[in-house]
């Protein structure tokens, strides 16, 4: 099988971006982009958008989104997943390719959630929820990953200071990190006295809804070898899909679709956990990071607040997370999380992060959760 | 390379449907298409939605449907380019399937549109204009496509009695198709003197909000051919994007992205024009069935009023097109159009069509437009 492989990518500022519109976020972001991977905007052949559409006052947003950065008449799609749109625009973009349908693809993460107020946002989130048994009764995403996180406090004796250690590493990176939302450290203090969301959460164990635009321009192994000399390869594809209804999971201290997605991808890609030497995870909630940690299998099951307190998933560690802020310092644009992932694996695999690099990152993983798990795209990358 | 191909093909009954949620209707659809294609729905490995998201209560549709049709936990996405959603999402089959990424996957369009209320979607709808300069100023859909029918009557003599006509054509082979919205004739008289809506529009001239799913199941050349006697191919795909705003177009009497969408089609297909026997195509007013006429190659350009008054898109005729009734006399659940058209051409070149039958179909066509013409998706089907 032929390889393909990410040639450019750009990331704008996250935050409340009152400054500018959809569109222009995804122009930041794209300008930057073209320029990383040195080509025309005439040399892409094909445009895929990922956000959640609902959110912004223009509607179908791929055609609007296109045409402002100058890429009509190419083809153009959106992808909706929910919180992992991203990565479902990433996967379709590489079916695209692979498919020979198309030769150089964008990626468009874009979205801009302050268009709306807060309990608009709430109230849409919720309905990615089971609408006709649990949002209706008032369960907000919250209150959805609080119960994972009461469940495996529960079974595994996981603890609040534990979540909040997560927030701190995550806040400690981001503080590193020009795009973020947040650039300051926080300590545990501070985390486990900030306002209560839902319990046990705190409000630094949620991440924020942010503004922002992040693009991966894609090329056919033919292509890519031709424009650059340092291609990352997105080698492994993970995705699956459990019950949006958690009533009907087998489990809350796991999510059936990362276990799933990431045994699809390392399968793919050749390689195992163990390889994995750099990860982007979707820690929306703190405890999705270290849910995260062991459906990935970084470590053991139950063993996730253990690895935080080894300070495993720092850098120097065995498995370094987050290191770009994740979600929880870097803010979280619905739709462009997943490309705004790829980007920072894609700099960790070039030797680009700077001060917040990690050492010998050959191979990095991207985990993408969607909703309140019911989907994960799993996406492994590889600078060899 | 390989071939794609359709083994099987579902379709429910279009209209107000308050007696089935969006899952509920896929389901109808799916369950046909499944007993169609002879499968079990464990033999399916991915799923793709096409649907307009914001129309529903239940957010991230392709979670909950795909749970609905007990599809867990293979991967699925949802796709959306407005009206052509549908299309886009048999687009994102052919690359999974073409990509090797996947062997067998479901289209699934749905939509529920009777969820809102009629000024809820033309504002929805008005929307999916370019909201900056166009829609906030009060431009609807029916006022987007009367000026485009006004251009083309201005420039080529086009007539309101020869718009009418394609009315009649599509009501009289509406009234045969069972899943049909409106299953009546009409008479040009009827039309003319009908509400007027926008002029020269009167509300014969305009489709109908509906509530339906339709599904497809692709299947990799291998497996089509393993699995079903009758396969019928999508050989060529074409899709082309021009500006979301019309202040912007470059001519009003064509849709220029469906001009290069079938010019694709036709290349990659290996066929032109004269070969296309059937053609479902995009009449969500009907001045759009005269531009798709010209757009698609069907008739020179300025003779699409003369096209309809020699009745050469009747059967009989040089192209017959919307034999199933079209958007007009179906109705036009706007994620599912473009998977119904597909339905329609499969029946047809399988020669299952009875009464609307075309004798010796061989080779058809689906013209599906999103927005006001931003996007077209045209995809050319061959039986042998």
């Amino acid at each position: 099988m032929k390889r393909v492989g990410i040639i450019g990518i750009g990331h704008g500022k996250f935050g409340r971006r009152t400054d500018a519109s959809v569109q222009e976020l995804a122009f930041e972001a794209f300008r930057e982009a073209l320029a990383d991977a040195k080509i025309a905007r005439e040399d892409i052949d094909a445009s895929v958008i990922g956000s959640v559409p609902e959110y912004h006052k223009q509607r179908s947003l791929s055609g609007v989104v296109q045409e402002y950065l100058g890429l009509n008449p190419i083809p153009t799609w959106l992808t909706e997943d929910a919180c992992a749109s991203g990565s479902a625009a990433i996967r379709t973009a590489w079916m695209a390719i692979q498919s020979g349908l198309h030769d150089i693809v964008a990626v468009i993460g874009c979205q801009k959630m302050s268009e709306l107020k807060t309990p608009e946002i709430l109230a849409l989130m919720g309905r990615v929820g089971e609408v006709q048994w649990e949002s209706i009764f008032g369960t907000t995403f919250p209150g959805y990953y609080a119960m994972l996180a009461r469940a495996h406090m529960h079974e595994y004796g996981t603890t609040k200071e534990q979540l909040a250690s997560v927030a701190v590493k995550n806040h400690h990176y981001g503080a590193m990190n020009k795009h973020a939302m947040f650039q300051k450290e926080i300590t545990i203090d501070k985390a486990l006295k900030s306002a209560p969301v839902a319990s046990p959460f705190q409000i630094f164990d949620c991440c924020a809804n942010a503004d922002g635009a992040a693009v991966v321009i894609m090329a056919s192994e033919e292509k890519a070898k031709e424009i650059s000399e340092r291609v990352v390869w997105l080698d492994g594809l993970g995705s699956a899909t459990t019950t949006m209804s958690v009533l009907r999971r087998p489990t809350l201290t796991s999510l059936p679709s990362a276990v799933d997605a990431s045994r699809q991808a390392y399968k793919m890609a050749g390689v195992s956990a163990d390889d994995i030497k750099v990860a982007d995870v979707h820690d929306c909630f703190t405890i999705a990071e270290i849910l995260a940690y062991e459906d990935l299998g970084f470590c053991e099951r139950g063993k996730g607040g253990k690895f935080i307190d080894d300070r495993e998933s720092y850098i120097g560690g065995k498995h370094p997370v987050n290191v770009d802020g994740g979600l929880k310092s870097k803010g979280h644009p619905i739709g462009t999380t997943g490309v705004s992932m790829t980007t920072e694996i894609v700099k960790q695999l070039r030797g680009d992060a700077g001060e917040r690099q990690v050492a010998d990152a050959n191979i990095g993983l991207t985990h993408n959760v969607g909703g309140n798990g019911q989907y994960c795209f799993v996406h492994i990358y590889n600078r060899e």
